[in-house]
């Protein structure tokens, strides 16, 4: 029997216990051991009958007892997840954790103290909810090197984006409907800014390229200055608008990253990725395009997900699983005004014949776009591929002519 | 440094050598110890320069050399692959395979051997190509049950169907093309008579459900029926025509497995796997649904699936993987007749109307479809859910009545 300690009695906290209860059975016989849930760390007492016994208020207790060998961290946060974290692994458990914040922040110091101490510190969870990419990638793809991924890594903004795409909806009211289904927080800024998708995409660019990249170091821009105007010249273009998470190794050898909505290709795998669901893909340079896609959060897949960690965990009590990512550096992350990107570009001017002459002048190859409910000064283009640093020179020369820019959107080519 | 032999040196085994050279030094890394190719099985000698003293023709060779850990089988077929392997896995050496053929008829078998000599077997390659299905299968969805699992498989049968389906390219013709661009062999009737699926779905089912279900258990029909006309019909239908290989937990413990072509609908996430993709899906319990997609064959991204399992084992020569299923038995395989479903009728009558009205009377919520170019002797309809047995009791009474019966289509739900 392996006794095991859960840190947190939340959402996904509960979700573990239950996945624990229900499948006990069916688990113990795939981990080829029991597994028993011998603490419950939570804030206040809860009397709940099944598990009462279980329920501490103190961490001590769980650190100091030596039969616990397993911890899952399902708190939250940095603090006092960090420290707890820490000192588990430093006391030779193991820990798994959903806890992105955590694993973006920390990931390669808390890889570094469970390599010293033998022991696992797993994380599934922490990218894409039910849905494997943190095993795949570390150990099916381990013959590829992986040239880029892009990912919809959030359920939340992907709902409102194709509400606004589907129905119409504005993104105001598309964000109250997720508040109201429960997709959405009542403060939804970690979503909507674009914070939870950046922690995500640095998860899996430390895994994919062995060194950390901080969620402080990414480019990230969420989707609230989206309009219907664009995800309709979305439409006409051909394709939809995402929230995209890309990673790409450069020539230099640092790596590209961004977070930011695109419009994507109606032909593109992830265009088709909708509601709350998340898609990941992953380029090998020998496997090419793979696709992962499923329900990216939600309270049980996120803990099956813990939950199978676990009895990973359990089958490597004795051989520690390699995941290893060495710690960052500030110039790693390459500037993302570098990167040569198309753009889409939606603006107003008197005379938008003229603009968008001026524009082509500009942009050359430039082509515009049209939608019926545009009003007369209303002008929308796409440019050619071009380094972002000069596109963004150039669109204030065309401001200088007396264009007001509403809205530039980047192209991606996943 | 660990020592391995290759067995075959075909399409697979020179691109799992060639990804062992080429990567040699990452993958080094990531095992945590030198890989180094010491045989090359042959049937022949090979005088190819780089690789020249490692060949040898003689299997008793590799078998009784001790530094030899892990053997790769990539030579295909039963004999002499599976004497070899068994073999290999009984002198206490790790086997890593893409054997389909090998892991759908005799995995259960090999399995317990490997898990009586404390080896790995492994066969992450067998299914989807450089896709990872087996490991997320038998990893991450631990803390699930599966509830079911369909597939597109195999790329050669879904590239003919997608070149029908976009080009309106004949099947002959399709195929002509497929071979052409080396997807099909030169005897393709593997691919197109379900063959290749059916052992892809074996092994997923068995490793889904613990239990072997043997190839000569399934219900496979190919796609060489498949017309046109089928095609058109299904695109009115509001869907596609793919080969779908599906399985199934039934109430009383059996599985149900099938390999045939089914109209699926447009909305479902397999019906925009085109071309020589593979997709598959999987419903947990708790995930709900999760698909992963990427190119499904190919001798770089099989051999890339290949040598991810060898460096598994590698990481793994102390402690062995759990990867075992039980064997099967004869009525563990559901009569697929017994399953109800929707169904797809091509027909043609003197009378369509009158012969329609005789279909709508036995197969009650029986509804039309009707194409351009259908002669005035054609009749097609949809029916409501069927039990199969009772579906091809009523067929049979509306051929009583002078209708003649051209196709019959499954249509899935996934």
């Amino acid at each position: 029997m392996v006794e095991v300690a859960v840190m947190g009695y939340g959402v996904v906290g509960t979700g573990v216990v239950q996945v624990l209860a229900q499948h006990a059975e069916g688990l113990s016989h795939r981990a080829h051991e029991g597994i028993h849930i011998k603490y419950i760390l939570v804030r206040h007492d809860y009397p709940e009958p099944p598990m009462m016994g279980t329920f501490t208020r103190s961490f001590e207790q769980i650190l100091n007892d030596p039969e616990i060998r397993i911890v899952v961290e399902v708190m939250g946060g940095l603090d006092p997840a960090y420290n707890y974290v820490r000192r588990c692994l430093a006391a030779g458990k193991s820990v798994v954790t959903s806890n992105k914040e955590l694993v973006a922040a920390k990931g390669a110091d808390l890889l570094q103290v469970a390599k010293d101490h033998n022991v696992n510190f797993l994380f599934e969870a922490s990218v894409g909810g039910g849905i494997p990419i943190i095993r795949p990638m570390s150990q099916c793809l381990a013959a590829n090197i992986v040239i880029g991924i892009a990912g919809i890594l959030n359920g939340t903004t992907n709902y409102i984006l194709t509400k606004m795409f589907q129905e119409g909806v504005s993104f105001q009211d598309a964000l109250a409907d997720a508040q109201r289904l429960g997709y959405a927080e009542r403060d939804p800024s970690a979503d909507i800014e674009g914070t939870d998708a950046c922690r995500k995409i640095c998860i899996l660019t430390s895994l994919a390229y062995g060194k950390h990249v901080y969620p402080e170091q990414v480019h990230t821009e969420g989707i609230t200055h989206i309009t219907l105007a664009d995800v309709e010249y979305a439409q006409k273009w051909g394709g939809v608008v995402k929230l995209i998470a890309e990673a790409r190794r450069t020539d230099s050898g640092k790596v590209d990253v961004v977070v930011c909505p695109m419009f994507i290709s109606g032909e593109s795998q992830l265009a088709n990725v909708d509601d709350v669901f998340n898609g990941i893909m992953v380029r090998g340079d020998i496997t090419g395009d793979i696709v992962f896609y499923g329900k990216g959060a939600g309270k049980m897949p996120t803990a099956s997900a813990v939950v199978a960690d676990v009895i990973d965990c359990v089958k490597h009590l004795k051989a520690r699983k390699y995941l290893y990512w060495a710690d960052g550096s500030p110039d790693y992350v390459a500037d993302y005004r570098e990167t040569a990107r198309q753009f889409f570009v939606r603006a107003h001017a008197q005379d938008t014949d003229a603009a968008y002459e001026q524009a082509v002048a500009l942009f050359p190859g430039a082509s515009r776009l049209y939608r019926k409910e545009a009003d007369a000064k209303e002008l929308a283009f796409v440019t050619s591929q071009i380094p972002e640093k000069d596109f963004d020179t150039a669109l204030q020369h065309l401001k200088a002519v007396g264009v007001t820019i509403d809205n530039k959107i980047r192209i991606g080519d996943m």
